[in-house]
């Protein structure tokens, strides 16, 4: 049995994942698709507008065997980090191919990856600049190739990943279908349209217009709760005001005197949006604020050990049960599918806290007493 | 001109709190009446049902001449602090006479506060245990006098801190009128009723039952937006989640262990009341809890020095100005009429944000550009 990966957010899951694991499934011939999927925080700073749980069970549905959990403290991260944990993840569950979307699949990734970047900025950054401009000038510097389009970056994130895994899993690029990743509007047209733009049209009340570009299978009654960043705000606000200085200034992250405008800002603010809009500069992306907004959210110090990392197992069927028995005595990394005291206080306890405050809002068990899905 | 001073919360003002200053002024023949009260957090370790602003002006309605407010972590303290802070301002403010109510006002509350208690528990107490007791333990073993009426026990507590002052104040016990403090249910026979009787059944959404209650020229709309613990709890709940158990043992008065308490009993708790219940032992009383929830809400920590003290005037009418005007000068402690940056970051911090944590509720402006109510 030969296993593809795919990373996701499936924020919300839509017909261009499905579309994009039929392919991933098609074009490899793989028996098994794997999916390391982002929890209830996801990688540009936002909590997921519905559960990690509702959507590992969609992703079930729709194609995928098994369902991972990459770890918030790795998924809550700039565009490498992410990538690396990610691809870790996957390369340790055995997968052949790794599969992922991308503006231009004719590109080589991996002989991209393989240039050497180690004098460029991008290498040395430490994060106190955008860093999808870095890696855009890096790429751009060192092979004359010209890198801007989200998933593309992303992807070129993903190769230098593997071929930083003992063992590299086969790239498979898979064009992106429908509209582009910031596009805003749905598009009518065809049948697929991005994420954020589904969630804009979940989020302001047109949920019907979004059914057309969802898998069949799946309950829309998911979205009559959904989470936003205007849910945590009152908490946030509260999170700022009651800290001092030096200790938003303790927070992950927060470098460069971002403290004083957290403070200058938040009492001034009646929304998360007006937040993040007035302490906005030139010098950090949108994305790159918002996870700031979340590590000061969930409390992560500078000297929180962020670095621990396993498999958490949501969701899986049959042939993932299969596969599962088969390769897990040759995985090095704890695989976990129930979290107990001893683990929520200490290798879980980012996500443990994160579920529970996301769960603050949603209402729903997220972590403590739950067990994978199983069909 | 001469001034009687009053220590009050009015939570809210009733007619018991009206009879008391009428008597104040016609036992004494007092010119002034001038009230400290707590502001938005009282001492019983709960949020104010209606703000300072509000209760400020009831008073000033009703009797009052100038209402100081008493700073909250002078405020949200056990009644000997409380007391000793309270007297203090009212000494400062050159009062002739201190009025305050009591279930058994022929008592010699100043000859008792004379007594020696020295070697009693009670003074060498740390908060470790239960005030109440300790207080009327150490009374008990020193004078054979049994003091065990709240209103009793704090004005002992007033008269063993005008004892402290430099120039005394003439205590006058006024006989408390009505229901005793602790009642719960509402005494329809007399126009008088505990404010914790008149709190629940504001809470209870029965007004209407209250407003014999109250002073005629009262504007019961005050209510129609009020705060609660309950308002507070899905604050206090994500502090106490996102808090290492360091950071729970930094908090001011967090000691042996109720870190531990509070981060057990936090994640199974679905309200406040639930949450108190389950923390409460033997050795503390619902009082000490609550202020305990306060110091966590508000992230007051061990090392804040909490011993700033100065006259922060809310409002005052033409008498009260002249009063004012003619005494300022004598007056040993700063006098606070508008809340500027440096004393919002620096001397007023606790209370500008105790100020800020109560408006996320109340939605009405508390302290920045707040100037007093002058009738």
């Amino acid at each position: 049995m030969k296993a593809v990966g795919i990373i996701a957010e499936y924020n919300p899951f839509h017909n261009g994942h499905k579309y994009q694991i039929e392919q991933a499934k098609k074009t490899t011939g793989a028996d098994i698709v794997i999916i390391v999927m982002s929890g209830n925080w996801v990688q540009r700073g936002q909590p997921a507008i519905i559960d990690k749980w509702q959507r590992a069970e969609i992703a079930l549905n729709n194609g995928a065997d098994i369902v991972l959990e990459l770890p918030v403290q790795s998924a809550v991260q700039p565009a490498d980090i992410f990538a690396q944990k990610a691809v870790e993840i996957l390369a340790n569950f055995k997968c052949e191919w790794l599969a992922f979307g991308s503006e231009h699949p004719e590109l080589d990734f991996e002989g991209l990856a393989k240039k050497d970047l180690s004098n460029s900025k991008f290498v040395n950054n430490d994060y106190k600049q955008s860093y999808a401009g870095l890696i855009r000038e890096a790429i751009d510097g060192v092979t004359g190739q010209r890198i801007s389009d989200p998933n593309d970056v992303l992807a070129l994130n993903y190769a230098i990943a593997n071929n930083s895994m003992e063992h590299h899993m086969q790239l498979v690029p898979i064009l992106r279908k429908g509209s582009n990743h910031h596009d805003k509007e749905l598009n009518h047209d065809i049948k697929m349209a991005s994420a954020s733009s589904i969630r804009d049209a979940i989020e302001t009340n047109r949920i019907d217009e979004t059914i057309k570009f969802l898998p069949t299978a799946y309950d829309k009654s998911v979205f009559n709760k959904i989470c936003s960043w205007a849910d945590f705000w009152p908490l946030l606000k509260y999170k700022v005001t009651t800290s001092s200085i030096h200790e938003l200034e303790n927070i992950y992250q927060m470098n460069e005197g971002l403290e004083y405008r957290f403070k200058k800002f938040i009492y001034q603010s009646n929304t998360f949006d007006e937040f993040i809009y007035l302490i906005k500069s030139k010098r950090y992306t949108y994305s790159r604020l918002r996870r700031l907004c979340v590590y000061t959210l969930l409390n992560w110090k500078k000297d929180d050990d962020l670095g621990s990392q396993y498999a958490r197992i949501l969701a899986f069927n049959k042939v993932g049960n299969g596969y599962l028995n088969h390769i897990k005595k040759d995985i090095n990394l704890p695989i976990i599918t129930k979290i107990d005291k001893h683990l929520s206080e200490n290798e879980l306890k980012f996500d443990v806290n994160a579920g529970k405050i996301y769960e603050s809002i949603n209402n729903r068990k997220q972590d403590v007493g739950k067990h994978p899905i199983i069909y």
